[in-house]
C-alpha cells in the first residue's frame, strides 16, 4: 500500500482555506490538475480578498462552515480524497480569546479528522508549526524534528498555541493508529508572501516596516533587533503541501522553513531597501502589551528532513519573496486608489 | 497583598474529589480546621470507596457534578475560598477516550477557573504532573521546573496527557494575568498510597505485584526493570496541597515528588518483600497493547524548589508508604471477606 495521493483527478478540501496559505495551495493544486478544490472557511479570520483571484475558477468550490461544528465538516468533505488542515488561531488571537483558540485548534482538528474518517478520505496534511519547539532563550541552535518544547518565560498564549499544535499532531497519530489514516505533518515556520495578513506576530514586522517607510517614517525595531526569525515563502509552502500529498510518506512530521533565518534588524533593513528607501531603523524599547515572540538564542529551523521525506526544499530567498509581496501590496493599493 | 490562604475557617472545594489524592487532601484540610470541604465529582472515575471514610464528616459536603458543565461548577463553588483542581483523565483513560480526556483536562479546567473567577475564590491549587517533562529516552537526569517537554517516541495518549497539563498550567497563568487570580501549580509525580486505584499506568506495578504474590505467583517485570519511576506518597501530596494554599507563593509551578526514585525492579522486589514473600521476579517481554510509560534514561524529579516556594518536602519513604498501602489493602480484603 502506498500513501501517495496524486493531485491530478483527485478532490481536495482545504480547511481554513480563505487564508494566505490556503489560497496559495488551492492555486497550486488546481494547477496540478485537481478535479476539485473545496475551500472551507467561516471567514472569521479568512477573507474574501485572500481568495478573490480564485473565485471564478471552475474547479473551485467555496463552502462556508465552522470547524467547531462537526456536521459542517461531515458534509463539506463528502466526495473528497485529501484534506489540508489549516484552520487555527495563532498566538495573537489565542491571546485575545483562549476559549475560541482551544476550541478551534483542538476540537476543530478532532472534528476534521472524524469527518475525514467517516468520508473515507485517503490522506491528511496537517499544518503544524515550529511553535512545537516553544519559545525563549533555550530555543537556539538547529531546531530539528526531535527538539523538545520549551515554554519557560514565554507568554501564556504562545505556550497555548504551541501545545495545541502538539495535540493536533498527536491526534493525527492517534487516527493513524486506530483507523490507519495516512497523514503528513508539516511544521511551518512563519509564512509571508502575497495576500499577507496581519495576524501572525512575527510577520507583522514586514507589513509595519513597509507602511512606515512608505509614509517617509523611519522603520522601528523593538529591542535591539538581534533575535532570529525564520520565515518561509508562501509559494514554497504551497508546494510543500502538494508534495506531502504526493509523497509515499505517512505518519511523519517534518519542518517546512525558508532557505535561511534572518535577524529582525536584517529583515527591517531588507524591507526598507526593497521599498526604495535609505531610512535608518529607529530602535524603540519593547512595547508592553504587544505580543512579540522574541527568542534570545540564534536558531535555524532545519528543513533537511523534509527533503528526505517528501522531496521538498525551499526555493525562494527572502529578498525575492519580499519583492513579490511588495509588488502585490503595491498592486492592491493601486487598485484600491 | 498576600496570596496566603489559611485553612482554618475557610471553605475549600476539591474538583475531582472522590479520588486517591482528593480524599487524602480532604482529610488533611478538615484536620487543619477548614470550615467546609466540598468534594465535587461525577463518579465516572472517582469512587464511593475512596471517600467512604469521610462520608459522615460534619464539615464535608459531596456534590455530584461534571467539569464539562460550567453551571455545575458555578453552583458548587458558591461560598468557597479555595479550589484544588484534580479532575483529569490520565494516560490510560486518554488512550481509551481522547475526546473525553481533552474535554475534561482542558475545557474542564477552563470551566473551573471561570467558576473560581465568578465566585471570587481567593486561591487555586492546580494538580499538574511530571508528564509536562514528557517521556522517552531524553527524559533523564535531574528533572527541574525548567526542563522542556519531550515527546519523540512516546505513545499519542501520553503526549496528549502531558500537553493537556501544560495547557492547564497556562490557563492558570492566563487567569492570573487577566484577573489577578492567585494560584500554585503542583507537578505531582506518580502517586501511591491508601485508597490506591488502578488507573495510573505507573502505579499499576504495585497493585499487580501484590496481587500475584498473594496468589503465590511470581511477580512480573515487563522489560528488564531498569527504568526509573519516581513516586510520591499520597499523604505527602495532601500536605503539599494544604501548604500550597497556606503559602505566600502565587503564579508559580513546582514539582512534588517523593524522597527518591526507584527502578521498576527495585519496586517489584520491595513490594514482594513487604508482602512477606521471597518469590523471584519473572522477566516478561513488553506486552503489546499495554501502555507502559517506560523511560530509557535514569532520572530524578527534583523537589527542592517546592521547599523554597511552599516550604514542603516529602517525608514518607517508599518502604513506609508501601507498608501503609499494603496494610490498607489487607484491611479492605478482611472487611470484604
Amino acid at each position: 500500500m502506498t500513501a501517495a495521493l496524486p493531485i491530478a483527478g483527485n478532490r481536495f478540501i482545504i480547511v481554513g482555506g480563505a487564508s494566505l496559505v490556503g489560497s496559495a495551495t488551492a492555486a497550486e493544486l488546481l494547477d496540478a490538475g485537481a478535479a476539485e478544490v473545496v475551500l472551507f472557511d467561516n471567514f472569521s479570520m479568512g477573507s474574501e480578498a485572500a481568495i478573490a483571484h480564485l473565485r471564478d475558477h471552475p474547479r473551485l468550490r467555496l463552502v462556508r462552515g465552522d470547524v467547531r461544528y462537526l456536521p459542517d465538516l461531515l458534509r463539506a468533505m463528502e466526495g473528497c480524497d485529501g484534506a489540508l488542515l489549516l484552520a487555527a488561531y495563532m498566538t495573537l488571537n489565542m491571546d485575545r480569546d483562549p476559549w475560541g483558540g482551544l476550541d478551534v485548534n483542538i476540537r476543530g482538528v478532532q472534528h476534521a479528522l472524524e469527518a475525514v474518517r467517516v468520508n473515507g478520505l485517503k490522506k491528511v496534511v496537517f499544518a503544524s508549526s515550529n511553535a512545537v519547539y516553544g519559545y525563549g532563550p533555550n530555543v537556539k541552535g538547529e531546531l530539528v524534528e526531535t527538539t523538545p518544547f520549551h515554554s519557560v518565560g514565554a507568554p501564556p498564549a504562545a505556550v497555548l498555541y504551541g501545545a495545541t499544535k502538539i495535540i493536533g499532531e498527536q491526534l493525527c497519530r492517534d487516527y493513524r493508529r486506530r483507523f490507519g489514516l495516512d497523514y503528513v505533518v508539516l511544521r511551518y515556520s512563519t509564512v509571508y508572501g502575497e495576500r499577507q495578513h496581519a495576524r501572525a506576530a512575527n510577520a507583522l514586522y514586514i507589513v509595519e516596516t513597509l507602511e512606515r517607510v512608505r509614509k517617509g517614517e523611519r522603520p522601528q525595531v523593538h529591542g535591539d533587533g538581534s533575535e532570529t526569525k525564520h520565515f518561509v515563502y508562501v509559494g514554497d509552502l504551497a508546494r510543500a503541501n502538494r508534495m506531502a500529498f504526493e509523497a509515499e510518506a505517512s505518519d511523519v512530521a517534518v519542518n517546512a522553513s525558508g532557505p535561511r533565518p534572518v535577524t529582525t534588524l536584517e529583515l527591517v533593513r531588507l524591507v526598507t531597501r526593497l521599498a526604495g528607501s535609505d531610512l535608518e531603523p529607529e530602535f524603540v524599547g519593547d512595547t508592553p502589551g504587544k505580543v512579540r515572540l522574541t527568542s534570545g538564542g540564534a536558531f535555524r529551523i532545519a528543513h533537511e528532513e523534509a527533503l528526505r521525506v517528501i522531496g521538498w526544499r525551499p526555493e525562494v530567498e527572502m529578498e525575492e519573496g519580499l519583492r513579490r509581496l511588495i509588488a502585490w501590496l503595491d498592486g492592491n493599493e493601486a487598485k484600491a486608489g
